[in-house]
């Protein structure tokens, strides 16, 4: 598959949203707060419907025209997950493209909910595609910790916790591999305030109460501070609340926009603030849209960081990554391997090969792989052993870098500071420490 | 009136509160952003309803026992505003006196929403109080300067407005006479954040839209800032929001609970505060309330900082002052001089001796006063003169005081640090600039 750059992303053969009929995905409910595809008729959990929610959300899939005028400008081919669909639909993607071939600043804009102490390979997925974005365009980078919107939605969490999280999660982000002089990484506990508060409170004054329940599904019994937060998460995509990093020339950085490359679930929050931001005198901010990975279970089912054979985590053994992935991971596999041979693998519902969608770089071994299994040449215990080793290789990789980040990488990493980038309106001549 | 020290407050003579029967004060509204003591069956605004409203709001009046021991505790003669009634009521003050009394550490804790470039002298009231306490206590202050809060209600301010008449406001109230060792004035913009934004989540957790719309008469289309507010209106009532003052030892900066004097409308952003501060692990605060100074036009009208006529402002001429007495103060007097000295002014209406009761410290000459004028000895013309006399001499003296407070001072009062207080737990030692 390696000369389909720029096509079409393989929907048919790779992507994960099964294309189940819309009339049996009833109850679909995709916010942040909730993800879940519906229930059918038997009351099995169905898996996300992906093409009907981007309808329904009204953005816009990522088409090959875009893929294509992606490579032209930036000089790259598409990362795998554009290719594939798993990066597989934006809001005014296009308009970042033109300031990028005008030489004109923008920024990337990503973060994370911190809820547990380690991340898992579904974590990694929107970190590893934004980091590539971050090497291709050489912009800066901020990454938010929303420790506070964790606080506020979990009973179990407190405030202590909440900033641990934020710390050991920001370790892990960092050992991603983002570029120091490049990216700014916060807590909302911890940078809240100034710039940043001006803006949430620009954003907060025209959000109603009625707004956000439509859109979140909160209701009355929800804390205001759920309710306040989206505010927060909106006032990110604006340049103005970061001056240490593009300077206090209001008018100047008022028209610096952000591409915000996020999971789909976030989308509600960045809908409200592209209706506002004109309004505010900022620009919208441009949005990349990612699938999830599936759970070891399959698509219906959830990944959770509270569940542990829900998913491969960061900080497992390559022990635990095989165990996990020969027992739990659902295969798309026969009952026998003669029927196996005769009949072929089902690749859209086996878990080992989305995976390996997800984490195989090779596109064409990734076709190999597939036709094979199709064909019933390969069987589960190969495909699954494949999966492994691949999986096994990613986070012996992500654990090695992840050793080399001490205390105080992580404190410079999330230090307020001028950020260093070719495009640099303000470049920086000295500052203090 | 000198030797009615601890008495109870001379309600029958002095107080501002109207006795309408209750019946006829259909509709009166107390809130933080609406003030008004209803309409009666003909149309006419009503005064507030003091009495009713303490009953209310669950408040405790302030009784001539209490007095008595504020006096025994402190050794200080209660403030004219509490032997007249104008502080009339409180929650918990006792405790307060407690600690005093055990050399325990406590702190004051008073704000102002700037909606405008000059206060008037109505606003002043709760800081002249304020003031006095300070000195009585010789405890730390913060006052709270809300401009996140004026921004978010009202369309026609906006962020750089509120942030400017928060410095102007700011250099009025320390006109007023603070001890800048012992107080700390903050604006929300500029100190949300950290240790202060970490309670306003821990309060914004606790607090359902619901209940916000009950205690506030919120709807659906209120903005979620406004929503928000309360929590952190809340916040700064908890010591460990301000670990430049009182330290970070959590534990115990926990257990230094917070007096705050305010106009009766702020009561309820504290009773919520006060149901949530114990499961909080922190101390509920206690409160002393104030009327309001009435408006030049009575007590059934509002006074207003976007109407001139309304008020005495703080920047007013001498001559400025003496024109809006003679022509828009509400008199008690009759229609003629002949009636008038027949049959005897009614003070109770009459608002230059309102003003009076709130400005003139003498006692003795306050009652001469009263009683001249009820007996109509004295004219209407003859107590706007006083009145006249005694108002340019209090905003003369502030605005003497006001020219004196430079850029450089206002910067300091509101530069997070540490304070200066007998009782401080954690003497300054040194610290840097």
């Amino acid at each position: 598959m390696a000369d389909q750059a720029g096509q079409p992303p393989a929907l048919d053969n790779l992507s994960l949203a099964d294309k189940a009929p819309a009339s049996k995905a009833t109850g679909q409910v995709v916010t942040p707060f909730d993800v879940s595809g519906g229930v059918d008729e038997t009351g099995k959990l169905l898996p996300v419907d992906y093409d009907k929610l981007v309808r329904e959300f009204g953005a816009t899939p990522l088409t090959p025209d875009l893929l294509e005028r992606f490579e032209k400008v930036t000089g790259h081919r598409p990362h795998r997950f554009m290719r594939r669909g798993i990066v597989f639909s934006h809001r005014e993607l296009s308009k970042i493209l033109d300031r990028h071939e005008k030489g004109q600043p923008f920024y990337l804009y990503t973060g994370r909910g911190p809820s547990s102490d380690s991340m898992h390979v579904g974590h990694t997925v929107p970190f590893e595609f934004t980091k590539w974005l971050q090497d291709v365009f050489d912009v800066p980078l901020v990454i938010m910790m929303t420790d506070d919107e964790k606080y506020m939605h979990s009973a179990k969490i407190d405030v202590d916790d909440a900033k641990r999280y934020t710390k050991a999660n920001a370790r892990d982000i960092i050992a991603v591999g983002f570029d120091m002089k490049k990216t700014f990484i916060f807590s909302d506990f911890e940078f809240v305030g100034g710039a940043f508060y001006e803006n949430i409170c620009r954003m907060a004054k025209r959000i109603t109460i009625n707004q956000v329940r439509g859109t979140f599904g909160f209701n009355d019994s929800n804390n205001i501070g759920e309710f306040h937060f989206c505010a927060t998460q909106s006032a990110t995509a604006f340049a103005t609340s970061f001056p240490q990093i593009f300077g206090t020339d209001r008018k100047k950085v008022s028209s610096i926009p952000c591409l915000i490359p996020c999971a789909i679930d976030q989308d509600p929050y960045f809908r409200q603030c592209r209706e506002h931001a004109e309004k505010m005198k900022y620009k919208k901010p441009s949005l990349i849209h990612a699938i999830f990975l599936p759970a070891l279970q399959g698509p219906g089912s959830k990944m959770s960081a509270s569940i542990d054979s829900s998913a491969i985590f960061m900080n497992d053994t390559p022990n635990k990554i095989k165990n996990k992935i020969n027992k739990f991971a659902f295969s798309g596999g026969r009952e026998t391997a003669e029927e196996h041979r005769e009949l072929g693998g089902n690749s859209k519902v086996d878990v080992p090969f989305q995976y390996l969608t997800f984490f195989l770089e090779d596109d064409e071994e990734l076709e190999r792989i597939r036709a094979s299994y199709e064909k019933g040449e390969m069987l589960t215990g190969e495909m699954k052993q494949r999966c492994i080793a691949e999986l096994q290789e990613y986070v012996k990789g992500f654990q090695e870098r992840r050793a080399k980040v001490t205390d105080e990488i992580v404190a410079e990493f999330m230090r307020p500071r001028a950020l260093e980038w070719k495009g640099n309106p303000n470049p920086v001549v000295a500052e203090k420490k």
